[in-house]
Parts: structure tokens; C-alpha cells; sequence
């Protein structure tokens, strides 16, 4: 059994990560650590998890993780990964880091996260852990950068229409809702019952910290530079990113030959759904799935593209057990449905 | 006091008529009907009301209604009112209708609403009740065509944008986010609680019959035809319409001079807010009011409008107050601050 | 005009006072101030009020307050309040206290609140003001404790049956449900989104600070020591509570009857509304009103009552100006119909 | 491996139990059935569960789910049940029927249901599935009649009392709240979003269906009549139940021993949960569990025992996997968790 642990254990996503690896067949849920008062059962911190897990969560502590996992996720806001990924890469663990810290060059990441990189050496070892693009590099990688939640739900919903040159390269306009976990669990006014209940705001207007990966990554599927245009909205629910994508066709395509090529894009790949002409997602279908939903629309030399994925799961904690999956040579699927 | 009436006053959109115009200084509440199994006190239907209206909902009397009655409210569905309005109008007394009847031409009435017109006459006659765009023709107006919700929020967040000539007509994009009181008030699963709730879906997408209203009163702003790309969503609230709307721009102006022509625009337009650079609204800031504010993001060559209104009030009742206020020379702020 | 002054304008009770204020015929709303790191426009920090009123929210200054006002509406947390409003007294200004801090005996005050009270002399000048018990003695007042949310919803439905003696006065229980605006408006985890929506919880299980309060008043409308059992939950709402309030009937007495008997208890009550045998209300039909509507069932030697108010309105802001309007002699309604 | 069918498949607890079915490691999910206008996968009825199960849901057909499964969920509406449990349990088949057609008297069921019982037969051998107090029973049953939520959560919370007689038994008061799914998957609306959201209402005050149920299993343990006082609320979220119960303490038991008691009474119990004193439970820690959460406050007399449970699961379909699995032989946790 690989002996696995999770470090940042006590946000929504570390909490999924512990909900996910406890029902894993091939992996030992060893080791739990997280900023603390006192050190505590994680099925006190979080009773939904009783039954499934027997664990204390520890206060953080390098070497104790270094001797009690052969394979570590990093639930860790940004700026924290990049002080203790570099720690556990040269002890010899495989890293599976869930923050931005590596996901962009050194001078990208100045300029969207607002200071400078700590750990430039191990950038270019880190292989981006969007599974259904990058799986062969994902299988040999001992150090993975999972991708943020908004650019998993665009980027899967564009790649095909891009790599099949469907659409052109300019003006794709990405236009998302999510909800409210994606902004992580903390005291905030404005993250409080009342002022996100009974509203809906669009905010960072095409200049959310999450447009440079979605460009980096699309432009590498098209093999140009691709500048997507990109909305976050904020809505009141728990779960779930719905993002509804732009995109003008080259020519005059049919929906059922793009939808089809979608599915062929897809072919093999367990997590994402390309559904059949005439229908749209939703995301109480994928919410606690690890699913990605694409709904095609066709229309007025337009392609819409709809995905839906659950930004715990297949934007964070799932998709991480998925790039486990590949990077330990179990089935992609283990653990995950 | 000018006697009005409500005829649909069961409807999400009757009610917020009456909880307006009973608070109206000009105008006396004088006559309510609706298809009801029995006649009873308004405030018993919406307790809310009670203490503000003492008045009985009667059931559909065309004759009681004409004689009751200066000036009537058609809080109907689609194919009703074309039932009933030209039998008040006859009668001389003055019309708003909040359905979709009169609207479109004929022709775009029967593709999009999949019936034949049955009172063509009248059509032409109907002034598009928009008093920020329409404000002569409806102070001379005796029969008005209150606005869609959808269509209030993203035609006046395009319109000086057009009217200005600072964007390309073509490919512009409406992405809107709407409460489900927009839906109507009926026994419908997909409306249930426990399907909306913690759930967001595109429906419709660039086929809302709402699209060629917007269509048809853009192109009238612009002198072209324009015909825009709008995909609603549903998000789990009540009320509020938030739409995104995405324009590409001639030349390089700057923000501030892009909002400064939209405050020009809405100059001594009592009901519009545009929102100074760097701010962006929110529904909950205009939930039961009859505002529309719009914040306005240019970056990389795009103008983004983000437009939000509560589709009750601007989207249906408090605009066909303003509409009233209007046509019968009181303020126009009359009975909505 | 009376100028009126609202100190601690920036929570949901102040934005409750403002809006309510905003639209009263006999008062000029003259005053705001709160803790702000800049002064600005009221309609800067609360949008849905612009148009309503036109004042700038200052830092506190009691001077200030003093020369511009005739009445203070103090919307401050517990232990602020009474530094602030012996200052007022003094100066000879009408105040309304909306804390908890001048409802309770000293010594209460300090097992409950956790602190030596700071103003005993002005504790017994206080009118406690719930108006249907004590209209005529807040008439007369210079000086009242606003009632807290929880006391109005169970005190309301429990004095008619302790005054006409209909029920036994131990063991009666009030089992109330609160949206979240009844916890203020704050950064903090617990009233974050994610926590509440999708949630349920009991707190405080008859050990909430507002028990002293409900059984102080019941106590004086019973004439004897009463000593209720209270839980309050916190659901999934912004606004409203429902108390539902169980009590053993004395004798057999129907339904008709005492239903009979509150609303004789409540003729001439202009915010209270007994509903008819067989109906029972919903936090819906009261929320941005400020009714209390009650709803009884008699059963099995049980008196039960179901209660429901705005927790911010009748359960604060709205009792607030329902005060001072008694205090001033304005029609009780004026500004909350 | 067991093969197992579930009849009335697309109401909201035949989803679940299809999702928990699904993950059961000892069983074939075989057969389903529902009324359909055609017959469809049931992945595409329920999108989350594609990837999960493969199997088309067919329509209702006796003959077929006799020949295909070995035991018999059966999801139905009261009354439909009765019509089909019989054809069932004559043709040799283990049945657990979620339906209240099993649970009370012939006489109980047509006072509370309305209708003649068309089963009597059947019913005295249908043993009442609550494992925490029957498992002796279950294990040997061929038809066991699935508890309802409400009684789940009550009889949990207050059997540990009564069974040690640390209350008395009289004037015992439920007071629950409950999500919408509770209410079924229906065009109703009273259970539309806009009619549930932002309200809360009490329903059925003492007059609800399932209290006679109540009744019957706490006399049972009791060993004396127990007649309690209920009243239901519908709050607005999905899943989950809160029941607070008040008992009055025969003796000054302290809140330890108290909680000790219900630990005792649980012990060796895989799906109770007694908290420490001093620690409240929340649904969100047990919706999409098996779990029931119980806390306990002793304060003045009264013994206020709080439950928590996910309707749908150890509300329906989860204990109903509880009981099959002892039915059968199977770990009672078998994939509950």
C-alpha cells in the first residue's frame, strides 16, 4: 500500500482530499497535518469523516512527513507550497502540490500572484496535472502541479475545439459562475451567509490570477498563443463551476460533427462527458463526481461550449487522486467513482 | 386619483404590481382580478400586503374591469393578453401589458412564440415601454409594451455603446444570470426547491425568445441590424437578473471615457446607475428598487458591461409604474423611491 | 421635522433604521455615523439606498451627534451602548437603544453579558419597548430599551395566554428558528456560506442571553416568576424568525376561543395579526415588514403557537421607529406601512 | 451475489438508493423499474451516477423483477405499495418497503392514510427496520417495513431515555426541521424555489402522519402508551433532518451520566453517534451519511436530546441498505461507509 498524506488538511479542499483518499483501495491515508491549536482526530474536525478514517491531524512538521508518506498532496494556500514542495521533492517523495505555485513561469507568477518565486529550480520539473491533455508526462512525473478549478473548466471545454482547429484562436470569451468553497474556508465578510445568499456579482473582470494558466495551457494545445477573454461570477451555492465558453467556428460545422469530435477528443478518458445534441449540463450532476460535463451548442457560426465540473473534485481534490492514479500506475479511475 | 387595475394580480409580477402601487401617491389601487376558485381579500393572498390594500381579488370580468378602472395593468401570459387588451383599449382606457405580446412584428411573434397573432392591429400601435430609450413616444403613449427582463438588463447596458458607435455591432455577446421568480409562479419540477437549489444550467442557449425583442430595439439604437449571442442561466435565488455582456471596441478608449458617455447617456435618467471605474454591482444592491446599475470594464480591446436589475421590479412591475408615470404626467419617480 | 440620528450605521440593523428612516413623512433622517476608516456616502456603502437619501456617514462623535440631532437611534453591539447613551440622555436627547444593554437588572446583566454594567442609573429610566404591552408608558418615555429579535417573536405569543391565564406558567417552550442577519454583520467561519447554507444547528440550548430578557417580561405580564425553556437554531435564511412556542392549556378550552382571546388581547395593535383557525404563518409573509403574525393550535391539552417576524424589522428596527413614533406622538404606523 | 431490484427508481430515495447500491460490494443491482414514458439507462435519469452503474430502468412489470432479483426495494408512494408488496412476498422474495403501508395497524393506517388497507395480512409480519432496536427481528425477516424520516430521528433521540426511564413519559415534544427533499420529487408549488427559499414554515402541527408511527415503536420500548406532541417545519435546504426534543428528567440526573446512558444504549451500534456534553450536532456533519448525530443538554430539569440525520439516507435508503444487510448476513456497514 502506498502511504499517503495530506499536509493543509483542514480547508475544503483538504477535507475533500481526506473524503477521497479514505475510500482509495490502493493507498494507506498515513499522515494529516495542518495549522492547529491542538492536534485532534480529523473525524472531530470533520464528524461527516468518522467510520472512514482512524487519524490525527498534526501540526505541521517536515520530517515527520518525510518519514510517514512515500506521496504527498499539497492542500496549501499559494506562497506556502513553494517554501515546502522543494523539502519534500529532495527527500525523495513523489508531490502532488493543489496551489498555483507552479503552474506558471517565475515571471508570470510575479505578476499574478504578486511576488517573486521561491523555488524557480523545480517549476520545470512540475508537470501539469490535467490528465486528459498530459497523461503520459503525468505517468512519469514524481512532481505534479494540479490545476486550478476555473482552468479545469475551460480549458477541457476549448482544447478540442483548438487543437481540431474548429474555431479561431482569438476571442474566445469564457464567462464563469462558481460556487462559494472556491474561494477556501476562512472568516471573510464577504464570503458570509448574507451577503452571498439572494446574489450574484461578476467579479476580477478578465483579470482573475487563474487567465495566464488558462492561456498557457490552451496555447500549448493550439500551438499559438491564445488570450481567452475570462469572467468569474460568484453565485450562491456550495459546489459546482459552470463556465459557458465563446467560440466562433471556422466554418459552418454541424453540432453533431463537432459534438462528435469532442467525443473522439475524449475517447479513453474516464471523467469527461461530452453529451449529445440537444442537451446541457448541470452541476448538481457532477457535484461530489469527479466528472466534467460538455454540453455543444451550435449556432449562428458561433461554438458554446457548457462544462460543469465540482470545483472540490474535479477541480481539486479528485482530479489530485486522478494524477495519483496515473503517477503510481493504479487505473485512473481508482478510488474516484 | 387615477383609478387603476391589475388583471393577473396572483403572478409573481402581479404581486409586486400591487405591493407598488398601493404605496403610489397618485393613483388609487381600484380593481384586482384573477382565475381564482373564489374571491377573496388580496392580503389574504399575500399577507405581505395586508395593512396596504383593502381590496378583493376578484375573478376575469372584462365589463367590471372597464368600468372600475382609468387605466389597466395586464400582468398575463403570453396569448392572453392579446385576449384582453384590445377590449380595454376600445373601451379608451389606457393599457400596459407585461407580457410578450406586443413586442414583435407579427411575423418574429409567430416564430417565437409559436402562434398566430390575434390582434395584428394593435401591434403598431404599442409603444416598447424602455423610458430611457422611449420616454416621448410613451408620455403620448395610451397602450405601452412593457419590456422582457431579460431585454431591460442587457438593452440598456448596450445601448450608449451603440448609439455612441464605441463598439462593432457584430458579435456581441449576453451571458445573464437570472433568480427564479423570472420563471413565473406554477407547480413545475424543474422549479422545485430541491432541483434549483445548489444547481446552475444554461437553458435556451441563443434561443430565448427573448433575443429578437433585444434584436428588434438595438437595432433601432444602432440605425443597423444587430443581432446579439444571449444565453440565459438559472442560479439558486429569488430575484435579480445579472447579465454580462461582452463588446468589442472601435479604438482604444479609455474606461473612464467609456463610462463617462454612458453617464451622459443616462443623464437625468432617474433609474440608471453607472457605476464609477473599478466597481462593479451586485444584485442585492438592487433588489426590490426599480435600478438598473451597470459597472463597465475595458481591457484588451473589450468593453464589458455588467448590468443588474431585480426582473420583478425595472425587469416587469416598478418599470410599468414608471411607464404609468409617464403616460399620465406625474414624476417618474412617483411610488418607486 | 424631528432630526433623528442613527449611531452605528453600518451593520444590518443600521441598514434596516436607514432604510425605514429614509421614508418616514415626520422625521428628518439628519445623522449617521459608525466606525469607518473613511467617512462616505450612506448610498456609497448601501447602493439600494441611493436615491433614497442623500448623507454623508460620519465617524462617531458625540458632539456632533448632539447639535444635529433631537432623537438617537443607537444600533450598537452590547457594552457600547452604555458609554454612549448616558451622553445623550444627558444632553436632553430622546434615545432608542437597540443593544441589549439597558433591558436587564444590573445583576443580570452581568451573568448574562459577562460584564459590570457602566450605567446603572439609567437602567430603570428605560422603558422596555415592546408597545403592544407597554405603549403607555413609551409614550411618556425619554428613553427605551429596544426589544432583542428572539423576546419580540415569543413574548408576543405567550402574554396574551399568561394575562388571561389560559395556560400554566412553568414549561413553556419556545423552539425558535433564525435566518443569519440575527447574528450581525461580521467576518466569522461560522456564519461564512458554505457553513450554513445546506445546514441546520441548535445553539445556546437554553442558555441564550435573551432567556433573561422573554422572562423578565413574561414574568411581569404574569405577575408571578416565569422561567421559559429556549433554543434557538440557526437555518439557512437571511432574514426572518419563527418561534414555535409550546404550552399546557389549563382547562379544555377550543381553538375558536383562544384564538378569540389574543385577538382581543391585540384590538387596536396595529403590527399584530392572529391568524384565522386553521392557518399558520410563514416567515415569507412578514420579512421587510413589521408584522408579527401568530398562528395557535390546540390539541391535546396543548396550546401551541407559531410566531413569525422580520428579525431586523418588528425583531429591531421597525419596533425601533414604532417607538419613536409613540414618543413623538406620530401615528404608530407612520413609516412601516 | 445478491441481486436486488428497486421498484419507484426516480423519486429522490430511489436515487439514492440507487447511488448507495450502486457502491454495495455484496450485491448486483439488477433491476429497476419506475413509471416512464420510455424506458432509458439510468445514468441518463441521474447523470451523477454515470460511470457508476450500467442498467436501464425499465417499467413496472411484477413477473420480470420476480424472475431478475432475489430481494426488493420498494420506493413507492404509500398505497402504491400494498398493491405490490404482496405479489412480492408470495412469490418468495425478500421485500423492504419504504412506503408507511407497513408501519402502522390496519386501523392506525386508515385514520392517518385515509384508505382501507388492502394487506392486512402482510402487516403483522412486516418487522419495523430500525436496526438500533430491532436487529434481532430484522435478521430473520423476509419483509421489513422501512422506518419514515421523522420517526428515525425522533425515536433514535428519545428510546435511551425512556428505556432507562430517565424521563417521564408524558408531554414529550418533537420539535423537527426538515430539507425538501423529505417532501418527494414533484410539480408542487409550495415546494418551488421561490415559495421555500428565504421562509420557514410549520406544518401539520400535531397532526402529522408520521406521529402515530412515532407513537407506536416509543410505547413499544416504553412498555406503556406514549402519546408525543410533534410539529414538523420545512426549511429551505435539500437533505437532512434536525429533531430537538424535550423531556422532563424523572430525577436531577447530571448531563455525564445522562450522556453515559445513551453512549451505553448505543454501544456496538455502528451508526449512532452519542457527542460528548458540551458538543451540539449540525446536519451538514451527516447528510450523504448513514450517521444520526444525537447531543444532549441537561439544564433546569430537562433532558433536551438533539438529533440529526440525512433524510434520505438514515432517513430512508441508507437504513434501508442497514436493514438488507442484516437481513442477509452482511456486515451491517456493508457500503454504508
Amino acid at each position: 500500500m502506498l502511504k499517503v498524506g495530506v499536509v493543509g488538511a483542514t480547508g475544503y479542499t483538504g477535507e475533500e482530499m481526506v473524503r477521497l483518499l479514505s475510500g482509495h483501495a490502493k493507498v494507506k491515508l498515513a499522515y494529516l497535518s495542518a495549522i492547529l491549536d491542538k492536534e485532534e482526530p480529523v473525524a472531530d474536525i470533520f464528524p461527516s469523516l468518522a467510520g472512514k478514517i482512524d487519524l490525527v491531524c498534526r501540526k505541521p512538521n517536515i520530517e515527520e512527513t518525510v518519514r510517514e508518506t512515500d506521496l504527498v498532496f499539497l492542500a496549501l494556500p499559494h506562497r506556502v507550497s513553494m517554501e515546502v514542495a522543494p523539502k519534500f521533492l529532495s527527500a525523495g517523495k513523489k508531490v502532488i502540490d493543489l496551489s498555483a505555485d507552479y503552474r506558471l513561469s517565475p515571471d508570470a507568477y510575479k505578476i499574478w500572484y504578486g511576488a517573486e518565486h521561491k523555488d524557480k529550480a523545480n517549476i520545470e520539473k512540475a508537470v501539469y496535472g490535467l490528465p486528459e491533455l498530459y497523461a503520459d508526462r503525468i505517468k512519469k512525473a514524481a512532481f505534479v502541479a494540479n490545476p486550478g478549478c476555473y482552468p479545469t473548466s475551460i480549458i477541457l471545454a476549448v482544447a478540442p475545439a483548438l487543437k481540431n482547429e474548429l474555431v479561431y484562436p482569438d476571442n474566445i470569451i469564457a464567462d464563469s459562475k462558481s460556487g462559494v468553497t472556491g474561494a477556501g474556508r476562512k472568516a471573510d465578510l464577504a464570503l458570509s451567509f448574507a451577503e452571498v445568499n439572494e446574489n450574484v456579482k461578476a467579479y476580477k473582470v478578465n483579470a482573475h490570477q487563474h487567465k495566464p494558466e488558462i492561456n498557457k495551457i490552451l496555447s500549448d494545445v493550439a500551438r499559438k498563443t491564445i488570450d481567452i477573454i475570462f469572467t468569474p461570477h460568484l453565485i450562491p451555492m456550495n459546489r459546482g463551476i459552470l463556465s459557458t465558453i465563446y467560440m466562433r467556428l471556422k466554418k459552418g460545422t454541424a453540432a453533431k460533427d463537432v459534438i462528435g469530435q469532442y467525443k473522439n477528443f475524449y475517447r479513453g478518458k474516464p471523467f469527461v462527458r461530452v453529451l449529445d445534441d440537444g442537451r446541457l449540463p448541470q452541476t448538481k450532476d457532477v457535484v461530489m463526481t469527479n466528472w466534467c460535463d460538455i454540453g455543444i451548442v451550435v449556432k449562428d457560426g458561433l461554438l458554446i461550449a457548457v462544462s460543469c465540473i465540482d470545483n472540490l473534485t474535479k477541480g481539486a481534490a479528485g482530479q489530485a487522486v486522478q494524477n495519483m492514479n496515473l503517477m503510481c500506475g493504479f487505473d485512473e479511475r481508482e478510488g474516484l467513482v
